[in-house]
C-alpha cells in the first residue's frame, strides 16, 4: 500500500500527463453518444400521420427524403470525425472545445431537416439546411486545424490534409448552393446530394485499397 | 522520448492497421447508443392520455401494444447484432455503412410502431410496418455478408449462417404478410408475432446447449 | 501472422466461450444507455408553459415532483443494477433477455410518471404509477433470481439476496398501495416515496460500513 | 479451472474492493450519456416553425441564443466533470448520489432554456434559468467536496479546490442575477453570460500553460 506522499506525487504526475490522455477516450464515446442522439431524434421530426390512407403518406415524403440525406450526412460525419480523431494523441482544451462548437452545428441537423421536410424543400429552409451544413464543415476544418496545430504539419493528419480537396470543394459547393437556394431549389438540394455523394462513394474506393494492402 | 521520425512511422503503422482494429470497439458502441435510443424513444408514442378514467386508457391500448412488438424486435436485434459482431476482426468501410443502413431501418421503427398503434392496427400501416421490418431484415443480411465477404466463407461467421434458415424464412414472412395487411390486419400482425418469437425462442434453446456444455 | 485453420480454431474457441464473457460490458453499457435516455427524456414531459408568471408554473408543480420520484426510483435502479451485475461473471441469453424485461418496465416511467403529474396525483394515474413500479420490482427479482440460478445459491449474490428483505419489502408495499390509490391518493402516493427511502438510505449506511474497513 | 471455495473468496475480496473501483468508469460512462442526451434533446425546444420566410424564423431566435447559451454551460459542466473525475479514485455511494444530484439539476436545463427562449428572456423565466443554474453549481461544490472528504484535504483535488474562486464567483454572481431579472433581464442574462465566459476563456489559458511544459 503507498503511502500519502507517494499517491499525492503520482496523482501530479497523472494530472500534468492529463491533457494528453485523458480526454482521448471519454472524447470519443461523449461525440459518439451525441451524434447517436443527433441521427436518431432526426426520426422524432417524421409526424405520425392522422389518417391511414396513402394520401396520408404523402406529406411524410419529403420529410423522409431529409431524413434520409440528413442521416447519410450525419453517419459521413461520424465516419470521418473517428478516422481524424484516430490519429489523434494529445487532446487540449482547443480540441475539446473545437470538437463541441462541430456537435454544435451538427446539433441542429434535426431542426433544419425537419424544417426543410415539412415544407416541401422551400427556399429558405434550404438556404438554412445549407448555412447549418457549411458551418459544420468550418466546424470541422476548424477542429482538423486545432488537431494539426498540436501535432504538427509533418504528422500523419497534418499530410493527409495537405490533398484535403473534399473538404474545400465541400464549403465552395455550400457557398454557391446557399444562394442558388432562392433560384431554384431542387438545383441546391441536388447540390446537396453531391456533397454527401463525394464522401460516401471515394471512401469505399480507399479502404478496398487499404484491403488489398492487407 | 521517441524522435519525431518515429512518431510519424509509427503512425503510418496504426493507420495501416486501422481499418482492421479501429472500429470494432466504436462501431460497437455507437450501435449500442443508436439501439438504445430508438428503444427508448419509441415509448414517447405513447402520448400521455388527458383523462384519469380507463375510458383515457382504451386507446393507449394498441400504442402499448404495438410498443411491447417493437420493443421485442429491437431486443433481438441488438441481441444477434452483438453475436454477430463478436465473430468479427475486420472492420472495412463496407461493414461500417452497411452497419448505418441497418441501424436506418431500425430507425424508423418508432414512427412506423407509433402509426400502426395509433390506428387501431390499420391496413396500410400494418403493411408499412412489414416493409420496415422487410428492409430491416434485408439489411441485417447484407451486413452479414458485408462481414462474411471480408473474413471468408469458412469463418466462424460464414459457416454459421450456412444454416441461417431462421433469417430466409422472416424475410419470406414479411413477403407474405405485408399484402396480407391489406386482407386480415390481425393475420398479418399475427405473422410479425411470429417472426418475434421464431426468434426469440430458440436463442434460449442453443444457450441452454452451450451452457451444458460449459 | 496466424494461419486460417488456426484462426478458425481461435474463433471456435471463442464463440464457445463467447456466453460467458461477451455480453457483461456490452450489457451494462446497453443498459446504461437505456437507463440514461429513460432518466433524461422523463424532463420532456414537462411541457414549457405558455405564460411567464407564476400562475404558469403552478401546473407544472406536481409534474416536477413527479419527475423528482422517479429520477430517484431511476437512480436507484442503475445503482442497484450496477451492483448485482458487479458479481455477474457468466451472462447467459436468459440474463440477456431478464435484463432487457427490466429494461421494458423502466422504459414506462417517463409515459406514467408524466401521467401521474399532469393530471395532480389522480386515483387512476397512481394506480398506473404503482402497477409499472411493482412490475419493474418484478422484473428486477426476476433478473436477480437469473442470475443466481447460473451462478449457484452459494455464490456472493445467491448468499447476499438471503437477506433481501427490502426487495420483497418493496413489492408488499406496492401492492398495498395500488388498491389504496383508489381510497387515498396521498397516502398511495405517500407510500412510493417510503419505498424510494428505503432504498436511498441504508445504501448509503452500507457503503459507510465498507468505508470503515476499507 | 478454481474450485467453488476460491471462486467465492475471489467474489469476495472483489466485492469488497467494489466501491473503490466499480463505479469510476461506469459513473463517467453514465454522466457521458446523461450529459449527450441533455445537450442534445435541448435543440428539441427549437420548434420547427410553420412558414417559410424570414418572420417564421423571427420567433426561433431566442430560443436558438438560449440555447446556444445553454449548449456552453453543458458542455463546461462536461469538461469539468472531466477533470475532476479524472483525479477521483474511489468512488463511494455517497459520490454517487451527489453524482446523480448534480445530473438532475442539468437535466433541468432544456425545460428552462426553452422556457427562456419561447418568452424573449421574460423576468420569470430569466429568474428560474438562474435559480436552476445555481442548484447546478451548488450541486457540483458538493460533489467536490463528497470527493475531497473522501480521498482527505492533501489530495490533488483537495489542494486545487483552495483556489477554486471561480466555483464561488459563480455562485455569488447567480445570486445578484436572480433578483436583478425582475429589474432587468437583459443585465441578468448578460450575467449569466459572464459566468460562462469566466469559465471558457481561462481553461484554455491553463491549458496552454501545461501545453508549454509538456
Amino acid at each position: 500500500m503507498p503511502g500519502r506522499a507517494e499517491r499525492i506525487a503520482a496523482d501530479m504526475r497523472r494530472a500534468l500527463r492529463y491533457p494528453s490522455r485523458m480526454a482521448k477516450n471519454r472524447l470519443e464515446a461523449f461525440s459518439d453518444g451525441v451524434i447517436a442522439i443527433i441521427i436518431t431524434i432526426m426520426v422524432l421530426e417524421m409526424k405520425v400521420p392522422h389518417g391511414t390512407d396513402c394520401a396520408a403518406l404523402v406529406p411524410v415524403l419529403p420529410v423522409f427524403l431529409s431524413y434520409v440525406l440528413s442521416f447519410l450526412y450525419v453517419g459521413i460525419y461520424w465516419n470521418n470525425h473517428h478516422h481524424m480523431l484516430h490519429t489523434v494523441q494529445r487532446v487540449s482544451g482547443g480540441v475539446l472545445w473545437a470538437n463541441l462548437h462541430l456537435l454544435f452545428w451538427l446539433s441542429l441537423f434535426p431542426f433544419t431537416a425537419g424544417w426543410l421536410g415539412q415544407n416541401h424543400l422551400a427556399a429558405l429552409p434550404t438556404a438554412v439546411y445549407g448555412v447549418v451544413l457549411l458551418m459544420a464543415g468550418t466546424a470541422y476544418k476548424i477542429l482538423q486545424q486545432t488537431i494539426i496545430a498540436r501535432h504538427g504539419r509533418d504528422s500523419l493528419l497534418g499530410r493527409a490534409v495537405g490533398t484535403d480537396w473534399k473538404g474545400y470543394l465541400s464549403l465552395a459547393i455550400y457557398l454557391v448552393a446557399i444562394p442558388l437556394a432562392f433560384v431554384n431549389v431542387w438545383v441546391a438540394n441536388g447540390l446537396y446530394v453531391v456533397v454527401a455523394l463525394i464522401w460516401f462513394v471515394p471512401d469505399r474506393r480507399i479502404e478496398r485499397a487499404l484491403k488489398r494492402e492487407d
